[in-house]
């Protein structure tokens, strides 16, 4: 059987006039967006555009669902209720599945953005608010997080699918963590190399850990990609293509899960 | 064939610690609640409970989008484009349309807020825009409107469904507009008053306008009341029972349009 | 030399049409105002009304900067970089001083509040970064904190007036914390033992504490009151008259710091 | 003597993580820079970098508030009471002129932003709010305006210094409106001749318009320019030296108003 893997991107963090990233040069290159919702960045016109975009590249849609912190970009961790935590997941969640179903879209999955990401992968009670308040909406749709956190087992206990995450252009300790961006390695600059990091993580779920070992993550869906320069597009565009060279098909995660 | 109507009330207009109104009180009074989506008031959290107050009371529940702006409460005129218009529409009834999702409840109607409300009686450009948001989602809901308004003809050409809305508590012009505020006799103080017109109202859509002529407001499905205060309680409760006792059934509008 | 004592509460935290407190209730009975600046409530036409409640009152004003947070009443721990807090605290305290300075007044001090508050009383690197922003202003503005606090030795050690704040309604333990609010004798309900209370640490600094104990909080210069309720407005209208008969001189700090 | 003109530009535009303009690229060519305040853009975070910015390269500051609508970048008209207006300007402005006090930097000017000036070039009572709560700030302060136009007289009227803006690419009608940016020929994009209209405006207030008369515009005290692009940054640069060559002395307008 071929091997199978999914290409995802943060996209549509625009904000009104405050314009991020470029969503239509990576498009071709990706097969899930994770769609901002509006609460860290993404206002609903953004979203509506983003959700066409994604729909005329047949990329799969997910929800991005943030901290309520425009000015902090979601970036900064914020101590809120597990009610608080469930109820702005439903929101976003659902505001952003309103758009996709005025395209005949359906949501393929949700990723948490930033900090919630972070304190989601180490915090149960924290994963357990975002992982019920998914189910509450839609029991199919799938959760992306790192593979053997917190949130991908929280997930994977309470019956939802989960995409375990690779991040082709970071550096990874030998325990499957990632390094710290405040290391000097902690970002793989070399694009052959990125691409060679991700054909292995996708056939055998190991990498290359900063002391020279062989990592094993576990099995890997989804390849996490940037979007936001010239440089990061053709990262992904060389990915896309690395891949398909090896015998690995890229397709949306929902495809092969 | 029994004559029926509905009684609707603005809910959920809290915002985190900021306490609007009293929900609890109003419930057992009303037919349709319209519930604040988070633009002008109305947080997540809010947003559930509400949801789970109107189902306990077997209310209908219908979205209640307003302009983007907390500081104002959505009552102060914003000029959007009709893109901005439109996707400010679908993100607010969708994100209410999640919670709604999640306690098996479907949305039955949507009642445009404040300045997005009283502008789009007045715009066709606007009444348009909001029309087709709510289009794009679910043509099975019905927009709330002043009678004759350009809201509610906007809707009927688009081939929604209206509730014709009728203010039980204000004082009309014999041209069927309302008497503005700034008129020291704008509104209705006494309850029997209220009651009685309301009454009348319902049964063959005319009410006594401020010059003393009988004014015909068309079919009316909808009376609208305030809950925020313990009269307005009192005038909600006063009227369900007004209305009952005069043979007219105080049902949710989706059962009768 | 006649005992002095000020008394403080936290007011201007309505917020647009959401209204918070009973700010003319309160006024005759404190000397000094912590006005709410725009990130966690008090929007800016509150923050003009409440200044010259103030004034008309010869209440002293202070800003009370929280966290950008209006949906959580800067209630949640956010997790902000030194320059953030900095320029945060520069941000709200100046734009309340530009409101005293059309009506002629000083600022007197500031109280952070919230979680910034309580966060601030543990974290030194936060106390300050809140602290330099102060002083960074106006070195002649007073900072308000609980007695031994982090915040409170920082603010002395950087060279600004501290005015240490007593809870009149607050049960203390023996080590001259706050009993939590989660305990249910966390509150002092019986106004007679409020007043008791606040004399007695007015005349010696100290409190019976939980267990019995008298324990010692050090100089304290301001009662810290609540206004919201007629009880709260009562109760501040008790302690004022109880200090003023018990001939401590209700002022506010500024006069005798 | 010689003849003195002022280059302004709008400045710290970001919003946290939003990074808007290239405000170290325009710098060195301008001498009056309008920094947003935090209501359309500019973080607390983003106003204390520009001040600093402005300071090291002698630029003179003011501040440039605007509608609260981070969404619509302030570009969107909002319906707002005369006291709402005040105190929002009186909001921003001080909060600006806070960060300036931190680095010993005095307010030179106020420039309204986007819907707030284009609305104020027209509408005397918004005019009014806006000039009223400027003077109860500070008297010494600038309000740059259109020549001739409301907001220009409005502010004279009421005895404030005003600095008449010249808009350096765009197209002028003969009654010395600017052409629509909805026309063609609204943007001239020949920096030669951007230079040379400049030039012009500045020895005798007149400006070539669309149809080839010479319009009079009266007297001109400040150019405004773009910081975005590079383009812009090099039409600067361009009008710096073009009007240094012709003798015009290139500074803030404090100096010569």
């Amino acid at each position: 059987m071929k091997l199978k893997i999914d290409i995802n991107c943060d996209l549509g963090e625009s904000y009104g006039e405050f314009t991020v990233g470029n969503d239509a040069g990576i498009m071709p290159y990706i097969t899930s967006a994770n769609v901002a919702c509006g609460f860290h960045a993404g206002d609903p016109l953004t979203m509506a555009r983003t959700i066409n975009l994604a729909k005329k590249h047949k990329v799969a849609v997910g929800a991005h669902p943030g901290y309520p912190d425009i000015m902090g970009f979601g970036r900064r961790e914020m101590q809120l209720t597990r009610e608080e935590t469930m109820s702005y997941t439903i929101y976003q969640v659902s505001a952003l599945s309103g758009f996709a179903r005025t395209v005949n879209v359906k949501l393929q999955h949700v990723k948490p953005h930033g900090a919630l990401y972070n304190m989601a992968t180490r915090d149960e009670s924290l994963s357990k608010a975002i992982v019920e308040a998914v189910r509450a909406l839609d029991e199919s749709l799938i959760v992306f997080a790192p593979p053997n956190s917190i949130l991908a087992k929280t997930a994977t206990r309470k019956g939802l699918r989960i995409a375990c995450e690779f991040f082709a252009d970071r550096a990874y300790n030998s325990d499957g963590s990632l390094v710290s961006r405040k290391q000097p390695n902690a970002v793989i600059q070399d694009p052959r190399k990125v691409v060679e990091r991700t054909v292995r993580v996708a056939k055998d779920g190991t990498v290359i850990a900063v002391d020279g070992e062989a990592a094993s993550l576990g099995e890997v869906h989804t390849i996490c990609v940037h979007g936001d320069t010239p440089a990061a597009v053709r990262l992904a565009q060389a990915l896309k293509r690395g891949l398909t060279r090896k015998g690995i098909e890229v397709v949306p995660v929902d495809n092969f899960l």
